[in-house]
């Protein structure tokens, strides 16, 4: 782990990452958040965001507004890369925003070309923790948030590993992918046409088959340009109803799907994780 | 004055406008953060935020986290542009970071072929202003901030001009331009050599020529890798100390230059001008 560049922020140090990743089989970049007062004799827990199309490990960093409220509450913030990168990993073929570079999807591809690097599922949830728990003064708790693609990649997280995550939660998240025009490019070249294989990365799919526990918490703006093409959040309620699954989403008249609406809610976040990991 | 874009933000509005500048001879593009309640039945009183070497409207509303406390405070926030912007423009030949584009100043320039468009400083402080005041819910009660270069400008606009801002405030700023290098640079090309003329946007040498009574508060970071070569603010620290005018200067251990920095204590800076607004 080699570090890029470190800033104070809030008492607390703003640290980003590079290292050899195994799984997806190239350089990644991440960026931590450690609060004031985290030490090896004093660690503390961890939430993972991961953020949307086209963002890095800067986005959420740069713009949420979050560490002020994590440094006050004594709580880590990881935030990795959107998907591999370098000059060889593949991209979709006409560059475009929603597929390849910036846009991994957090799932473990199966599918030529994209499987030898397309493996964030894995490298969220296994290598980052693991890589992270060792070299860093944090502990083995962990909450896991984000935006958009990255709202849907923690609520299937979340949802498959509760023993791994406390709980979960989503701005704007790509609710049921199996069924919109971003998700249905992204699930057919990295997991191919089985849609049976899609189904363990769709958070809607997944909370309609039993009932979860862990935790759920989402933020909608009613005045996001992707609502109702893209984000569906009515298919995951419905889901969670079928399942007698308890989630909370919250609607917000008037607001979009940028970062200056995950600033205005981000706090409420934290503090619903700091909660469930036992710091509030 | 048209609308470019508009985000809901902390139940206020986060606008970017675009308008046909007298004053600067193009178009330039400025964000204003309206708090919520703002209307005309309820003005609020606004501060001015000037950014910093090749920065734009944009990085102080995204990174700054300034929404949070404006909307609490019932203060407007106006971030304009550093400099005209257009093909019909000159920049800097070698296109560097530090002079022409993105690094007006906040002069009236006097210099050919300067002198046609880069007239920052009656932009900033009288067409801005005008503009605002007519066409959104703002008083005219004013004050003013600024980030490195925006803090030199701020720094200057306010002790010359008491009666138009109440308070002034900056971050990291270009305290003696007079004599660095980052202000020989531009004060030589946008004024010309003679240095007297320098002298009325130098707050150091504003400062040493009589006591002042606007309030001032200014924040540095020691781990600044500007600060001794560029900022130097202890040669306003001496020349306040020289006319018996009251500064604040925070120095802050192990803070850099960045914006980081700025959301740390941007809280407090807000505070600060609102009580001089009346408004806390």
């Amino acid at each position: 782990m080699e570090i890029i560049s470190e800033n104070k922020a809030f008492g607390g140090r703003h640290i980003r990452y590079r290292h050899h990743s195994e799984m997806t089989h190239c350089e990644m970049t991440f960026a931590v958040f450690l609060p004031p007062f985290a030490s090896k004799d004093n660690p503390v827990p961890v939430l993972y965001w991961l953020s949307g199309l086209t963002c890095t490990d800067e986005n959420f960093m740069q713009k949420a507004g979050a560490m002020k409220w994590a440094a006050d509450l004594g709580l880590a913030i990881v935030a990795p890369d959107t998907s591999p990168r370098g000059d060889n990993v593949p991209d979709d073929e006409n560059g475009d925003y929603d597929f390849g570079l910036g846009a991994g999807f957090y799932v473990d591809a199966s599918e030529a070309p994209w499987q030898q690097h397309y493996q964030m599922y894995s490298y969220v949830t296994e290598e980052l923790p693991a890589l992270i728990e060792t070299a860093l003064p944090v502990t083995r708790e962990r909450a896991i948030s984000g935006h958009s693609m990255g709202g849907h990649g923690a609520l299937v997280i979340g949802l498959r590993q509760p023993n791994r995550f406390v709980s979960v939660s989503a701005f704007s998240p790509i609710a049921n992918p199996m069924s919109c025009p971003w998700g249905e490019k992204a699930l057919s070249a990295y997991l191919g046409d089985d849609k049976s294989k899609w189904q363990q990365y769709d958070a809607s799919w997944l909370i309609s088959q039993k009932q979860h526990t862990i935790p759920v918490l989402i933020e909608q703006g009613t005045s996001d340009q992707f609502l109702k093409e893209q984000l569906k959040p009515e298919r995951l309620l419905n889901a969670a109803q079928q399942s007698d699954t308890p989630i909370t989403l919250n609607m917000h008249e008037g607001y979009d799907h940028s970062y200056f609406f995950i600033a205005t809610f981000i706090r409420s976040h934290l503090e619903f994780h700091a909660s469930h990991l036992g710091i509030l």
